[in-house]
């Protein structure tokens, strides 16, 4: 029996927290204040309201991936500045420590020094006061870590480098990484301040790479909830795999044991790529126009031809380079992944014009089957490329769920084979 | 009887709407969802709440300025790229009605081009279904635009040129600015819509020249309020100048008819900072010496010596160098400032530390007997040096607010004299 399946029969606290009272979300929300009020709702969690926010740390996967998508991200790669493989291991429990702390809301340390639990040198103090705010952390392997620490035959096979797709503008110091962390909360100074105590914690054996903050969420993995609009005004991605979807969950998004390794059964892989768009010239073109490229309505989001939404769309009445067509399963021998993007601005370029798009990020169980195929399709025939290009990327093999108090990030990695 | 009385004798509407009922926003916080959870909660507006969270956009003074502070912004400074006066001043107009309607939630265009208001050519479409979220758009004239358009009469004599203070570490590219505009908003996608947008509408009048997207407050206009953290973990500004108090307004933030020019009357001035946090080097200081640093408890923001954030400090019992001491009007003839800064974080420096810290604005009724004055003070003598540098700087003319529906922004110094 594999872990999911063990997940499946017996629903972990993070799975109740998650999904357990879907319909009372909306409740809780329009009885909300002002910030409630806000498309913050359609992601909207009771259970983890009740307890200010904190989502479950431990499970057989990690948070971050099928929980609920939050408000903001704040995402970062490291380099490994150290070649001493027991102080890099050392760090990952600590980070796990750390991390098991601060979803739950709770300062990093434990006022070990003496001191306050919040105050230097166990925390630097600026969420203190803060809700846990439904915060996640996510760990991520690089392909470059595993030309470390003889890790070399613990490489998955599926975790190959990205190739270079047309129209690709990489920009090396947006690119790569040993290590991710992504974190997600409804409070961006909680996701901000949690990276910066694991780059804290990690000094001298890590240094972020890059770092992206996104604003707002592009995705939903709650199940029927409306799609956020991207900055182009169009809700993208409708079809996103639901967090509540166990079955296409293990056949998309999780490692198998069947897959192997075996120290990632039960994880998955991320792509990150930094997608700018060009939305000055985006801005001038025509809502005809716009509306063709996506294969899709502005204002409601419909498929053409079709009044909602969440419609299933009908491919042939779009154009043939409609971006919706192209990324559609049925388009791509039924590739899916899950997506869980946020929009970026990072002020201005050198020419006047905003540093803005996608930050996208995506999940599956096997980049070769996933997003490999599915962007070599889009970055050859997608009408969208006119106004869109991919600056940034990097892909991660993100381990399983740290499953209890004992157990640490990396654990099924480092402890046993190499 | 100036403009300022007037308001005092017969409060605005936007008065109304933002003070009329302090405590049962604590309510409406406490009855909230996740997202209302959050630190949102202490600049709560129950009467903005009912309306969907609009501010109104009309008044004696600009909203965004004494109005409660949301939770984002997104600031933006624009060169003009035009000499035609007839067409700059079409251009305000414009933006005024853009901004009319943006900060009532509505589209940018009425769809007078027969299509839907929310499409392209009147709108970007990326806050089609959000709330108004409390927007606010403040928009100000920097020095350098009054070498145009035979303007330089007419620049105030407040409106000076920042001198260079000791430390400072400016970037050009962020750095002055003909035009500014500031908006805050509690969800970052209507702030950075509403940017967009006139961006978009000045296209080859005007083009951004910098601009900063700020992802959490660190300052409260509202009366008793808790003051949010910096990226420091520390309270900072908490004897800020509260929206109610009408007479330090008029003392220290509005123009009055006394001071002049006459087109300024009801505005103030503007002083923005971009100010970077060594975070890494600051997290490595004891509590001890951040505490000092400051004169002021981390935990609970207390003045050295005190118990409560909001008890009055005794100044001798902090070090000579301490902010709170040298920032305190005691030790500046009385000098205050409101203060509205939000915290950054734009990724990452060459040298794997993160870019973050203080985008500081502050709103004065005259720049050389406020912000000028008290920063040369905290230049010369501020502990916090040995963690910061102003790497950005500007500063603005905030004209008075726009009246009704048939006025404009600049009118006052575009209609007549000049």
């Amino acid at each position: 029996m594999t872990e999911t399946h063990k997940t499946q029969a017996s629903p972990s606290r993070r799975a109740l927290i998650g999904w357990g009272g879907a319909g009372l979300a909306l409740g809780a929300a329009a009885a909300g204040g002002a910030a409630a009020m806000a498309r913050t709702g359609d992601d909207m969690d009771p259970a983890a309201a009740e307890t200010g926010g904190a989502v479950e740390f431990h499970g057989a996967h990690q948070a971050g991936i099928a929980t609920p998508v939050q408000d903001r991200l704040h995402f970062a790669a490291f380099d490994v500045k150290t070649d001493d493989r027991e102080q890099f291991v050392h760090m990952l429990k600590d980070w796990t420590a750390a991390a098991r702390r601060m979803t739950a809301g709770k300062a990093v340390g434990e006022g070990a020094y003496g001191g306050l639990a919040e105050a230097p040198p166990d925390d630097t103090g600026e969420a203190l006061g803060l809700k846990p705010s439904r915060l996640t952390l996510t760990i991520g392997f690089g392909p470059s870590l595993f030309d470390r620490f003889g890790l070399a035959d613990r490489r998955p096979e599926a975790l190959v480098d990205l190739p270079r797709f047309p129209g690709d503008n990489l920009d090396r110091s947006r690119t790569g990484g040993d290590l991710c962390v992504q974190a997600c909360a409804d409070d961006p100074q909680v996701a901000v301040h949690a990276i910066r105590n694991l780059a804290r914690i990690g000094f001298g054996k890590v240094a972020i790479r890059w770092s992206q903050l996104g604003f707002g969420k592009t995705s939903s993995t709650t199940p029927g909830a409306q799609t956020p609009r991207n900055l182009m005004g169009f809700k993208d991605g409708t079809r996103n795999i639901a967090g509540t979807e166990t079955d296409r969950l293990r056949k998309f998004v999780w490692v198998g044991e069947e897959d192997g390794p075996d120290w990632m059964t039960g994880g998955s892989y991320l792509v990150a790529r930094r997608i700018r768009m060009n939305i000055e010239t985006w801005d001038r073109a025509s809502l005809q126009e716009q509306e063709d490229v996506f294969g899709r309505d502005k204002r409601e989001g419909a498929p053409v031809g079709k009044a909602k939404e969440h419609d299933e769309p009908f491919l042939k009445a779009m154009k043939p380079d409609a971006h919706v067509r192209l990324a559609h399963p049925d388009s791509n021998n039924g590739i899916t992944i899950l997506r869980r993007g946020y929009s970026f601005t990072d002020g201005t370029d050198g020419l006047g014009r905003l540093d803005a798009g996608l930050f996208f990020l995506a999940y599956q169980r096997d980049v070769r089957k996933g997003f490999i195929p599915l962007q070599r399709n889009l970055a050859a025939h997608d009408a969208l490329n006119e106004y869109i290009q991919h600056v940034g990327s990097a892909v991660f093999a993100i381990p399983p769920g740290v499953r209890d108090s004992g157990d640490w990030w990396g654990r099924t990695l480092f402890s046993k084979g190499a």
